[in-house]
């Protein structure tokens, strides 16, 4: 059965600088009520940049939310009114110094639909031009490479443990196993 | 260069039911300090489920956070101290009524490692047996099977569009292909 939950009442908890919160309170098909805890972020996007020796670019920062450092692809948040494709070739300058001559969107998933709205556009860049990285005051990031073989054994042995990147990586496999 | 964001201040926001929000304060590399907005979460399980005859079980229901009906694997979060497998049993019988005889752990990932903490733990559980589903009082679920080439057309042409889903049924696609 498909249904939708109406919201009755919405609170505004939360307003930061990259994500808010709000509680709503929603009627179930049953007519009871119940309360959603959702977070609101502005979406991302996430690039699997592949170089003409057919690696792939990682990144490696140290990550607040989870105390890690994590591998991951370079990715960054959507700003207001800009287009996911704007923002990839955007975040891949910024965090690698890359500029992609060809990118290519291949999909957008929802990271943690059970309580956040974020939504990431994945792509695929290549043709790639070096250049100078243009970081952000805050951000500290190291630029990795792999290739493909090394990038699925670090899925497979949880070296590579972010969402995004992981299903980067799978979805330029298949991309380019179907090329060939 | 790998270094750790060291917390000089850490600032609770919001206390939930399922999720907490808090500010930290964090001194960078260069000395200077930066706010890092964060999502506690419990951290959740998912499991692909596989029939015998090699479908996987999905379970579609309304998302009040991106306000669509979503195709996902059968997940659930943790309870406090409760171990990932446990959980995994747990929510597969309580959302489908299916009963695993054979569970086993795929990997562990962060969903959304730029501001929330949530680890999602992925089994692919087997040998299964038909029961009741035990919803809790707000789910409102349907129980859908697809073979692995639909799961994977799904993905690619979007009608699946949930991380954890996607993940899974690339781990379980290449695990299934690496036994034959």
């Amino acid at each position: 059965m498909i249904y939708e939950e109406k919201t009755m009442k919405s609170e505004k908890i939360y307003e930061g600088k990259i994500l808010s919160v709000r509680v709503d309170t929603v009627e179930l098909p049953d007519k009871k009520y119940s309360k959603r805890e959702i977070v609101e972020h502005p979406g991302a996007v996430a690039i699997v940049a592949i170089t003409d020796e057919k690696e792939i670019v990682l990144v490696k920062q140290f990550r607040k939310a989870t105390e890690t450092v994590l591998l991951e692809i370079p990715a960054g948040k959507l700003e207001i009114n800009e287009h996911p494709q704007d923002c990839a070739i955007r975040e891949l300058k910024e965090e690698t110094g890359l500029e992609a001559k060809k990118i290519e969107y291949i999909l957008d998933y929802y990271s943690s639909p059970g309580f956040a709205n974020e939504k990431v556009h994945i792509f695929i860049a290549s043709e790639l031009l070096s250049g100078e990285a243009e970081l952000e005051e805050d951000e500290y990031i190291d630029v990795v490479k792999v290739n493909m073989d090394e990038a699925l054994e670090m899925i497979n042995n949880g070296t590579i443990k972010d969402g995004k990147t992981i299903i980067g990586i799978f979805m330029a496999y298949n991309k380019l196993n179907n090329n060939e």
